[in-house]
Order: structure tokens, then sequence, then C-alpha cells
């Protein structure tokens, strides 16, 4: 069940869930996993930045792409497999296709620069892991201060056949999805997967864009589900109305350094996974930022109930 | 009336109205002057970066200091005087001050990095200025690459008496304000005026955590000016709802890149300025985004009625 | 006399001159440039980064750009233009060429990261300054952070016709060189001249790859001369020799920062121009600095009598 | 054995030697080893950046660790450790420090910018490794992007009772050491070693500024060897013969990129290693760089007869 380039819907970014003391949660994991399927999604993507994967061993990682994996059942699991030298892209991209992952994922390393070097890159990347495993490229040059024309996404797409999928996160970047799609129309580059990233923040207008969903890791999942089936169905004001009910928080999420704390400070709140902790280096949530994060939440309560959380202990 | 550290309210960031031919339009520049001070500004920044500034040739910035001071009245005007030399922000600065200026924003150059070159360029700069010249650091490390910690701006604030004001557009940069306010009551930084920029994307909650009001862009300044006199009367859940109402927009316009475009279009359907041109090199809007910016002001318009502006022609 | 493709040989970076209270020192200007008519310069350049240009006002680099072309008689002037906007580099741009300059040398700002960014840029440049004035690319990523492919130089290349020559100082730079060349040979880009910068630190090999001469700051620029005119006799050891032997000086003066303070310093110990004096802000050359340069001095004055330079006062 | 403050001479910077297919070269280590222990070496550092390290999987790094180690007898060897996170960092460390490494070497992310995020990163580092691990800080901007200001190096000596070592590649450079030499005369930081790296190519001022030594890796390490023992003995002039002789190769292997392609090349016409043979992605060297090393090696055979290799097959 190889991912390919007709994904669509929603793929979350899954946090790697860690007890208080600093290890792999497992009972966390397989509860997250439950809630992704419950949830609508069509997918799930682990060990990208979200899932602090830099942190773990190299052990721990194949351990926990097992379990997502193992949980996840039918569902395609994406794993983020980028590493500073080939050698380990390698080996762990061996490792989780041999676990039953659907493809993977490759964030370009932050010394890119020109259109060449960007293609140059996949293209090794790929004799690499082996050009029969699907890929996904991950576009995200806040984080990653790598900027990719579309015209060298179109060169990724179109000289490497197993390139199935664009994790789209250019900021700003609804111009690029529009450009990207007028590829595809007129023909100068075939047929891709792409799904969102960025937290969903433009995923309003994305979609309208013809982006095929989202692949974030926004911690009301079950929303960006909704949203995406939504707008398939034509219920174009209702899902604005829902999707600007959560962008308060959304935002909020949304920001470097301290959102991942968020993400998971609002899933343990949530009862998806029982610990916000995380491994170091981190970036904590001040007592003050909680309160700013409750306050959003009873918030977003009044337009959609499922923000109405368990008092915090 | 030079400015202090007890400034607070709004500053609006004053864009620099073209007309189609690319000359200054000063009769928008009047209109746009006026409706600042209807709606409740307390001050105004020109010849910021989204003044389009370094766009300007010398004698141009003066036409536009000039005329906006003016029109301006009572109100304290604060220009943009950044320069990749001190002769030329000297040169700038005596002679915006001898027009009734009331002080100076100045950003550091892309090129600093370290706690002490920080320090030392605002150090120079105010030599070259002169120490009786009000100024304001514009600490904006998403476009300048430059991170100031806020030990930096205690430092700067403690050395060199006329620093009055910081215009706050760190991201995430929430902890800074409560660092700097820590600060002022631990008695080790004398107090300034904090105003936060970034198209007030976090304004609802910088305001909570001790900023003095705004000094950016967004195009309803009236709405700015709103959020802060609600916030200072109590009204906080009231103050919360209207800037909600107005995230999806505001976020729009905050976008690197097209948010000026998407700024001047904004201004225009108000009838605030009357084209929405640029000086090049500009980044233009599609005509796709201007039917979701469209689309925005139309949602908006349900709960703010200032958003339901006229057809575009 | 223009400035065209078939420019050979060395064009000195000019430093501009000032004295000890700031202002410019044009007898050092008139010193200078007759030292570089004498020593055998083809051309010449001004208003560099190696030139301040950025801490001139505008009146002054006009100044500085007249003296020097009236100094410099037939030799081609060629004035750096780089300008945050448009709008400057077109009035400065005019301005020069009226003076009877020979074409003007543009950097690209440092925002710049994909291959169509830089294109556009130069694109829009040429838009904005006309199509008639030759234009030389200046290619430094160390300093400028933008890095140009050489399939991007050899699209400006062919659809700018007006872009007659490469000042190269990418770092490593020599395959670019070889690369160019081969476009040429290849008929896929039309000729250029290649000249090159990074204060001439690998000229000796830069020379075999096909560049056609130096267009840097180095202090001895009758060393530059004397090198190209060594490889074009077939004197290739001897030129080796020479240039082996100012490499210790010329590594050091080739340092980021600190190096326009070196130059300046010998430049002022040879007699060329009567002060080491900078603008505000700069990078000082401590006493400990100085009495290395000394040394560097004294020990290649060994191998070459220029060196053998007047005590320190 | 552990690493000292105490330290000096020359500790090389070891590449990792490959065989053509890409596996490790355990009988090149073996010479390589034994030639460093034979030219006077005074300690070792293997698993830099130049080593390749991002490229070898964990396992692959223990044993290149381990073979050095075996190897180097009583020489000290440093370990590179630097890694996206602290539990991969705390896993090599003990690793190593069991197979008898004498310290560790850090180089930050580089993300870091302000001061107090320079200094808390080694202040977590060095929690989770362990405070009884002697460390060395790498400050290499250039390939880093981290500006490391000389108060704050004092601050990690100060508080870090473990730093013992700062291996000092800023460029320009020379100032920072007489900064910090300055701070131990004044009894405001404790001791530290300072060995320089960036290939050397200050080497013969930056000993006079008061460095102890080189930990680099220019494939010429008994001439480093050399130098340090001459300006110790008090041969100045000669110790700058010596150096300005290797100035045009050192320069040469200077370049980013291609410069390890140069060393180990350099390295295996001596006859140190077997193969010039890198991991990809790696940055090969063209038929025509390699005929200006034969070149450079060819006329520095002229002062230095150990660069007398036999000729190239």
């Amino acid at each position: 069940m190889p991912l390919t380039h007709e994904a669509k819907g929603v793929f979350p970014i899954a946090p790697t869930p860690f007890l208080d003391n600093g290890e792999i949660d497992y009972q966390s994991i397989d509860r997250m996993v439950a809630f992704y399927l419950e949830c609508g999604s069509t997918g799930l993507t682990v060990l990208g930045q979200l899932g602090e994967a830099p942190k773990l061993e190299f052990s721990e990682s194949l351990d926990v792409a097992r379990r997502v994996i193992e949980r996840a059942g039918q569902l395609p699991v994406v794993v983020g497999v980028s590493a500073p030298g080939f050698a380990s892209m390698r080996a762990l991209t061996q490792e989780v296709m041999g676990l039953g992952a659907a493809g993977v994922m490759i964030a370009p390393p932050n010394t890119l620069r020109t259109d060449d070097q960007v293609f140059n890159y996949y293209h090794q990347a790929i004799e690499a892991i082996g050009s029969d495993v699907p890929f996904v490229i991950q576009d995200y040059p806040l984080t990653f201060s790598v900027q990719m024309a579309p015209a060298v996404i179109r060169r990724i797409v179109n000289e490497l056949p197993s390139c199935v999928m664009l994790k789209h996160e250019d900021w700003p970047g609804l111009e690029k999805i529009s450009t990207l799609r007028q590829y595809e129309r007129d023909a100068t580059m075939r047929p891709i997967s792409i799904l969102c990233g960025n937290n969903g923040l433009f995923l309003d207008y994305e979609l309208e864009r013809g982006a095929d969903g989202a692949n974030t890791g926004y911690s009301f999942p079950d929303m960006l589900c909704d949203i995406v089936r939504m707008k398939a169905d034509g219920q174009v004001e209702a899902a604005h109305d829902l999707f600007d009910a959560h962008l308060p928080l959304l935002r909020y999420e949304q920001q470097p350094g301290v959102g991942l704390a968020v993400r998971k400070y609002v899933m343990m709140r949530r009862g998806i996974i029982s610990y916000a902790a995380q491994r170091r280096p981190a970036s904590p949530m001040s007592g003050r930022a909680q309160g700013e994060v409750d306050n959003l939440l009873r918030r977003l309560a009044r337009h959609d109930p499922r923000a109405r959380v368990a008092a915090h202990p």
C-alpha cells in the first residue's frame, strides 16, 4: 500500500509523546493513533520536525515508527528520514519501509541555495534510498531557509518518478499552489498530491487554490478533517466559519519555537496524550502562555464543543 | 513635542501612496492622515519598510515627511531613518527633526549577530544623529534577521537615554514583553513605551502582557484603536470578539512580500487612498488573491460594518 | 567610450579617501587616480563596497564619481549604483552616465534566493536604468549572501544585452569560470568580460581558467597589473613567484571587516593616499594588527622593492 | 588522561578514510594515525566536519573512534559529538569516553543568534553529557553561521568548568585571541587552551597573539608541527618562511566545499591514506583542480622536500 500521487485528505503530523522522565510514552502513541483514525485522517506522518525526530536515537526512531505503523492499520504512514548524510537516510529508509511505511519525507539541508543545488540534493538522496521508495518533498523555507521555486519542484517531480507528494509550507504560498496546478494543466508537470502544512494557517484558501488537504500538526486534526470534507461537499461558508473560529488558537500554535509546547499541551488537555513533555533542548511554555491557551480554548468552545476540555489540574 | 517613553495608543505605520505612474500622491497623503486623525490615532510613523522608504530619493523622503507632519497637526510623527551609513542617517534625521518630527526609528542592518554588535551599532548611530533626538528601536527579526535579546534592549535603553520606544515585532514575542516589563518592575531598566508591530497578529495578548499599544500598518487602524481603548476600559471579551473577527484578514495581510499590496488594496477599497500602486521592485497581488481579499472583506463586514466597502470596479 | 565585453586587464576598485575629519579628500583622489594610470590599469571602479558607497550622501557620491572620471582621462570608469530601490539606482545611473562613466555595477540585494528571483531582479533593474547602459554583475556571495548559479548568469547575459562584464568573486570560484567559458565555447552564452575580485586571492589560477583580469582593491594594483601582463606574455612561473610573494599580505588584507582598514593603511604607507581614515560605522585596525601589516610589508620588500615603504611616523 | 586547559601543540583534525566503495578504510586509519604520531602531533581530533561525521551511521562512528583511540596510544583523542539532539550527543559521548577518548568537541547548531542562546545551548549540552567530560568549543562562524562574542566564550568558560579548550576558527579572528588572552591576564576568565583551525590560514600570526597551537586538517600537519616548534624556539623568521612557502597550497585547500577533496587527494599523494574517496553527498575535485594542486605541490617542493610526491598514476 505505497503512497501515491492520489493521496488526499488529512495526514496529521504526529508528535512523539514522552513520559515526564523523557522516555517514549507508548500508551499515548496508541491513544493518539486511535484518535487520528477515528477523526477521519487518511494517513499519518511521523518523525518530522514536530516529532522531535533529531532528539531520538536511531533505535528509538525505529521503535516509534514500528508502533505507529502497527496501530495505524490500513492507513498509510509516511516517515521523516531527513538526515545530515545519505548513509543514515538510507539506513532509516530501509528499516521503516521494511516495517511497512508507505513512503518517506525528505527536507532539504539548510545550506542549499541555487535551483541546481536543490535539485541535485534530491537527485542524490533518491539514488541513495532507491527509486522504488515513494517520497514527499518538504518545502518549509521558514524553518529550513531553503527556497524552492515552482520550477525546481517541477524538475524534481518530472525527473524523479518516485516523488508523489509535496508537503507545502512555503509562506506566503498561495500563488505557489496555483502555479503548480497550472503546470499540471499545461501538462508540463505530472500530477502530484499537495498537502499543506504550516499548522494550516492558510488552509481555508489553500484548498480553493487546488491543495488536496492538510499535512500538519494542529492540535485539532478533527477540525482539519471537517474543513476538507466540508469544502469537498460544497459547504464553503460553513467551512470558513469553522476555520475562523479556530484561527485564534491555530495562529497561537503556529508560533515557531513555543508552538510544539502549545500543541502538546492542548493534546494533553484533550486527553489524546498523557503528558506535554518534550525532550531537551526544548522550548517550554510559561505559566502566562498556558493561561492564554486556556483562554483561547474557552473562547473556541463557544463555537466548537470539542474545545470544552476538562479543567486543568 | 518630542516623543517620550509615555507614548501610548496606536501609531499607524503609514504607507506612501503613489499615483499609477509612480509619482507621490499628495492628495492621498492628505486624506490618509485625516483618516488616521479621525480614527483616534495617538501618533504616526512614516518612511518605514511599509512606506517603501528605500525606493524614495532623498528629496522625496523629505517631501513625504514634510507633508505628513504638516497635516498631522498636534500628533507626534516618527520618521524611519534607517540607512546603510551614518552620514545619510544623520542628514535625514537633521532634516526631519527640523521639519517637526517627534523622533526617529532605527532598524539594525542585517549583518549584526552578537549582543555587542547590536549595542555598538545603536551606540554609534546615536553618536551620529545626536543624543537629543528621541529614537525608537525597531526589533523585527523576521525581516532584518537580527535577534535582540531582552538584555540587549535593556542595555540600549539604559546606556542611551534618548531611546524612548520599542517597536516590538519579534515572533514569537509575548515572553519578550513580559521580560522587559519585569526588568522595569525590578528597576533594572528604565521604563519605555512598547508598541507592537507585525500587523498586530498578537495584539490581543500583547496588550495583556504590558504593551502600550500598536505601531503597525494593518489596513483597519480604526480597529486597532478600538482594541486598545476597549482593553483600557476593561471590555476584554468584546475586544477579543472584535479582534477575532478581523483575524482572518489581518493574517492574510501579514504575509511577507504580498502584504503591502493587500494593505494598499484594502485602503484603496476603503477610500483612504486613491491607488494601490507600489514603486518597483514590487510584489503585486494576483487576481486570485484579490478575490480572496474581497471575500475576507465580505465576511468581515458581517461583524464590522466598516468592512462594507464599495464594490470593486 | 562605453564599457564592452572586451574589457581586459586590471580595473582597481578605488577606495574613497577621507580626511581625518571625515570629509572627502580630493587631493588623495587625484594622487590615487594618477597612480592607477601609471601602473597600467585598464579601467577603474568607484563607489563599490570598498568605496564606502553606502556612507556617502547622494551629492557626495556624484562629487567622487565626477572627480575620478575627470582625472581618469581615457580610462573607462565603472560606478557602483547598487541601491535598495530602483528610483535611487536610476537617478544615480543617469547622473554618472551623464558625467562620463563607462558603465555601472549592480550587486543583488541579500534577500534573493531562487534562480528566478535573481534573474527578475536584474531584469527589473535594467528596465529602470535603461537597456543602453552597460552593466556589470557583481557576484559576491560571501558578502551579499546571494548565490548565482552559472545558469543564472548565462540567463542574465543572454536576455539582457547590456550586460557586458562579470565581477567574479564567488568562493570557491574556479569551477564557475570554467563553466562560463565552456558555455561560451558551446555557444550557449555570448562572450562577456570576467574580471576577478575577492582581493585577488585566487588570481593566479583564475587567469588560467579563463578570466580576463582583476577588478579588486588589493593595495598593490601594480602587482595585479604585472601578473596579468606576465601571464599574457607566457611568463607563468615568474607570475606565480611574484603572486606567491604577495600572498601573505594579500590574504591578510582579504579578511572581512578589517580588510578595508588594512588596504587604506598600506595605500597611505605607500604614499598613494594621505590618510587611512574611514567613515563610520568603521572597522578600525588595532596597534597589534598594524604591527603585523608592517611585518608583512617588511618581509614582502625582500621580494618586491615596491613594498619598501617609509617608516611609519 | 583527560584533556586539560594545558593542551598545546598540534591536534590534527583527522579525515575519515574510505575505500572507493564507500566503506571505512581501516588500514588507512592505521597508517594515518601512525603518521600523526611520527610528525610530532600532541593530540588528535576525529569525527569533526572534516571527518564527514554526519555521513556515518552511529555504529560506524564508534568503530572509527575506537580504532583511532587504539592506535593513538598515549596521545589524547578528542571526538566530535555535535548532534541535533542531546539524546544522541549523550549517547555518543558516553560510548567514546568509555573507549578512552580524552574529551569531546561540540559545535553550536546554526539557529543560535543571541549571546544567551549560545550560552544556554552549551549549558544544556553539558547537563546532558555530564560535567565530568572535558569539552572543546568549536567556534566556526563561516560554516555554522553562529557568532560567539569573546564575552560569551568567557561566560561558557567561567560557568562550565569542564570547558578546557577553544577550537578557534572565527574569521577574522586575530583580535579575538588577543581579547581572550587579555581576559586571562585581567583574571576575568580562567585559562583555556586555544588551538586554531580554519586550515591554519592565519597560524603565523595567531601564535604570536597567544594561541597554543593548531587543531586543523591541513594536509601537511608536519609543517604545522614545525611552525609551532620553531616559534617556541624563537626561530620566528624561519617559521614565517616555511609558512609562506606553504601558503599557496594551504589557501587552496581552505576553500569551502572542495577543500576536503583537496586534503584527501594530497594525503593520498603523500601516501598517508590509500584513497581520496568521500561519502556522498560529496564535493569532488575536477581534473582541472587536480592539475592545479599538482602544480602547487610541485612549486612547494622547491622549498619543502616533503611535497615531492610520487607522480600521480
